[in-house]
């Protein structure tokens, strides 16, 4: 896969900093490539449900944000992404000291993409994403 | 419907304060009733994504934990209730001053429960989750 | 909700008849309206899975058709609709006479539209949908 | 992935056999294994939409056999499988002259076994499921 916008890095990072939720839950990018994001979270006490595992819905967020910037690293460079929708399935508690969320992209195209991502509490995957972004251009705005 | 368990709303407003993260992102439980829930925010800084809208994956935290006690209100007394999974399609941009969002029960088994539910960023509806629930009842873990 | 073309039953009913696989399943469109749509089949031997009920595949097959159309009712008279992903819930056994869908648009943009649609079989609610759908002008393609 | 039913490819190919729908539409097991199952179709006319592909719930129907029985291969002899949800990507037009789906369990619970499936129209990747199928056991039901 080959970005159509070589500062694709740049320009996903920026955007990243941009999510104030990433800094609420402490989210840290730690990887991007083309059609790849890498995207972690320390476990805490204040991001979990009520047996004491992360929530579903945190694992979510870094989950779509993953998806979203894998997406992003192949769209032009004055475009931007939107989630369009995201399927999640939780295969095990999200327990441990980080929350991992790994995502490529399936297929990209010019309007839609499709992205798939998995979640890892340390070495267990704990949850999996099949999610659809789409690409906003300036001139369709 | 009619719940099983006569306390099923004091026990679902426990497990909701024990959900650490809806502290966190400033959730309330507004609304609950025999398969029926209503959780909502109010928009800050701090739960946005990029372009200043509140994150996909927080909209999602409260549709999750939404559809989870619609569910379980239904549930015995001694159960615990689990996310399977979940789908949401976004539909508008999360702005406005209260996201809520209001679940209610499609079908309830013994074993799993199916949910959907929608969320509304002051009266436009932002978002919508079609979910499964699973009833772990103390025999069986 | 209100068609952009006056004549969309008849545009939608054409679409409906080149479809050769709603021959091939016994499929007849039984109602047609602005953002809604139903479709219904009878059971057969030929259409069934392992245990003697309609399989989850044609059950899909009818549903997606519906949201489709649902979708296409509100779309411009030269548009062509396309399915982008959809979500189906099993419920119930689909064991009955009929089988039928109705769909209904929750949400119609310019490029996507989101659906959600139930089958039942006979009297009861055996499958539920959540689908996207995406319009295809002239201009685009 | 261990089957803890050594003949699990007879029990596999014998429900296979009575799923009568997979006749209608010509579909074969081409390829099972623990934990993988591969069906196939060729295409023809009465199994086409609108625009002469093939029906996304037709290529729905046999990515949903397919995760169905690669979940089976890994349950018990005397059990019964049941697609609880799916979620389906449609990533490109279903046209080609052999449609084949292959399915891989991505987690495989006591009750819940979570599959992912792809579809290839002859060489491209068309389709792309996420699913959770169903154990019944004797004793429950």
């Amino acid at each position: 896969m080959t970005p159509q916008d070589p500062n694709f890095e740049t320009r996903v990072r920026e955007s990243f900093a941009r999510q104030q939720v990433m800094s609420l839950i402490g989210a840290r990018m730690v990887n991007v490539g083309p059609g790849l994001c890498e995207i972690e979270i320390s476990a805490r006490q204040d991001l979990t449900q009520q047996d004491g595992f992360i929530h579903a819905g945190i694992v979510t967020t870094i989950l779509d944000s993953c998806c979203g910037y894998a997406a992003y690293t192949l769209m032009p460079a004055d475009s931007r992404v939107l989630s369009v929708e995201f399927k999640v399935n939780l295969l095990a508690p999200a327990k441990g000291e980080i929350i991992r969320a790994i995502a490529q992209v399936k297929r990209a195209g010019r309007t839609l993409t499709v992205c798939s991502a998995d979640a890892f509490a340390d070495e267990t995957l704990c949850a999996t994403m099949l999610a659809t972004m789409m690409c906003l251009e300036p001139t369709k705005k």
